[in-house]
């Protein structure tokens, strides 16, 4: 994976992070109210899926378009594809 | 696109026009139950995923795969992440 | 199901299915671009979300505030947990 | 939020939290494939829906099951559809 690709899925992953922290401890609070555990939550999700976008862009770029040439194409699109599938 | 690609995706949203007919009858129904109708609502979009599946799957195959020797990599990459990021 | 949400919903349905029958036909095209199709099939799940979430209000407001005065809470949370986690 | 709610919740934000880390790890790597991380990325995912699911289902039966009763089901309804809506 290309280094500029790394260090900026790296930086979403950190903001995760800090939100997932933050989730944890208000967790704590007895009083803590439902919706905004689950708003926190989506800004965790969102914060993830601009990594996984990051990670995507770099592997389409640098190993997908470039497949045909190599002679892979069939299985780098097998194997994209059930990555994409997966829950 | 390949004509077995437009073949599979055209019968999954003739499965998907079923189901959506199917519910919007069901809507006539004053007695009809709402997650009854949520459930069959996942059914079409269930049909209308396997028929994006599968133009993604050929989109891949036939256009990005090859995009490097065709000298448009960085054109086809941004144009498919603007529609998988699209809502 | 009340009245104002069964024609909410089938008015987002009929919009869906004006978008599925313009694909199908586009699928006809030979030459019709792969992008172009994921973009329109993109169409048709917002529409789709549209009516779940007029469907999902009804629910709630009707059946769901109202279940623990009827003594149905723990069914009603589970059936509603259950379609949502349907994929 | 009850407690049991708090302790599951939290209990799959510890798991998000070591899929997390070892991605971050992961990044360090040059060598790291995209795809793998992809893929821990959606495992991460998964734990967070599954404490998003675990706090749901408490709000529902907490606070919008005896929204009826209270006197204050718009409310309740309006603000769980905002927060089921937000990306």
């Amino acid at each position: 994976m290309p280094g500029d690709t790394r260090k900026q899925a790296a930086r979403r992953l950190a903001i995760a992070r800090g939100h997932l922290d933050s989730i944890r401890r208000a967790l704590e609070d007895p009083d803590v109210y439902c919706l905004d555990v689950l708003q926190q939550l989506k800004a965790v999700q969102g914060a993830l899926n601009g990594a996984a976008t990051v990670v995507l862009r770099g592997h389409l770029q640098v190993h997908v378009t470039t497949a045909a040439a190599r002679g892979d194409a069939a299985d780098l699109v097998d194997e994209l594809m059930d990555v994409l599938a997966a829950r």
